[in-house]
């Protein structure tokens, strides 16, 4: 989604070319290319697929036919790991406690499918300027609330700096998450201000904000993370700029923070 | 603020004529219609300043002249609360906890200062989406933190439902606040979405958005407080209004909601 403006063929060459390891897809370009041939392309070029981005979205109607199919989606991409942004208050409702319950329970009824898929559900907190109408789950202790429900190599969650930055409870949380291996996703974005109208494509390039990036890694590294990181940036002058100069810019911005 | 297009006599006249009995005013429009001026304009026509918005930005220069014009202009006023928007990072720091130390030492400086003149300060912790450039206070249990280090009389905390409704811990630190006596002002205003650019100027009407204001009304009720709720309204649309109206209607919100 970072360089979403470059076709899946050329995504896959560039990475190549730069020697990063894995990409983290989203759906949307993997249905338009093809869901077996956009698996062809990445395996044949030796990149890992690190997540499929993304299900959830459970207090609106559809949500276990959606989510099955992304359950799917991820197994044929090869990925290990279903990223889950839950959705928000359901239409008319004020009811947050309520759309968490909701979240809860959608979640155990897809955790057997995902497993026999051999999928991994990754419960994703969004920033709580998210609450209303997109993730009704705000901080890294609620999602973990949600996982704890269920086994760790089932449910877990993701780890994202742009969502829990100003946290002062997020870093006891990330421990307990890794000491539970519970954290499935790594992600990097940096917070700049001012925020864009609607909030979302305001994620800034690595370095350019207020996170502290190295204590970020340092924390999760001290729980146990080895996994990937991925780097996650909505940024409309980021997607209106050439796709590969940008992907060079964020690899270049990866290893210096 | 809420109808900040009202010049000041007139807010005082429409107020009266509504029924409205006490009024939160800002610095700024206070300070232009002259302090003893404004006091004595209030105070004639029988309705009670609740607050004064707003000391605070404690992480940039000058800080502790400013708070001190601010305590003594509260004072003038009539006021028994200054309320404190905090401040966010310092320029070029990424160092929240270091920001949020700062300003813990600044209200203690301050508190005696305040306590002479009759003025409690009150902490908002505001929406995390300020963290960076406005108040690295960003939950009621870290304003709730600070306010501890000083006697309920001289410290205390605001409850502004636009930051505080999606925090599932905040009921419990409305409890515990009000408890202690430390609740000293209560604000409401709705969460609407999309969010504009700059997310300052988008809190809505009572009812238009994702809030349950009884819930919170009743939340901080049961914790024992009786004193003033105000409505703090920054919307770009309603400014646009005539201003007699907007305050008819917002008065007429309040008592539905």
């Amino acid at each position: 989604m970072t360089v979403r403006q470059l076709p899946l063929p050329d995504l896959v060459r560039e990475c190549v070319r730069l020697g990063v390891p894995g990409v983290g897809l989203w759906r949307e370009p993997v249905r338009e290319y093809g869901v077996e041939a956009a698996a062809a392309l990445v395996r044949d070029a030796g990149l890992a697929v690190t997540t499929l981005c993304r299900g959830g979205f459970f207090t609106t109607d559809g949500w276990e036919a959606e989510n099955r199919a992304a359950i799917e989606e991820a197994a044929a991409l090869g990925t290990d790991t279903l990223i889950l942004v839950s959705g928000g208050l359901p239409p008319g409702s004020r009811d947050l406690p309520a759309a968490r319950a909701r979240i809860a329970d959608a979640i155990g009824a897809l955790a057997p499918y995902a497993r026999a898929h051999g999928v991994r559900l990754a419960i994703e907190p969004l920033h709580p300027m998210y609450a209303a109408d997109r993730c009704a789950i705000s901080t890294l202790d609620q999602a973990l609330a949600v996982a704890e429900l269920f086994p760790p190599d089932e449910v877990g969650v993701v780890v994202d700096t742009y969502h829990l930055w100003w946290d002062d409870r997020a870093p006891a949380a990330v421990s307990r998450a890794g000491a539970a291996a519970r954290i499935h996703s790594v992600q990097l974005a940096d917070w700049t201000t001012p925020l864009p109208a609607g909030v979302l494509t305001g994620r800034g390039q690595l370095g350019t904000g207020a996170i502290d990036f190295s204590a970020w890694c340092a924390l999760v590294a001290d729980a146990g993370y080895d996994g990937p990181i991925e780097v996650e940036l909505f940024n409309d002058e980021l997607w209106a700029r050439d796709g590969v100069e940008v992907l060079e810019e964020t690899a270049e911005a990866f290893l210096r923070v």
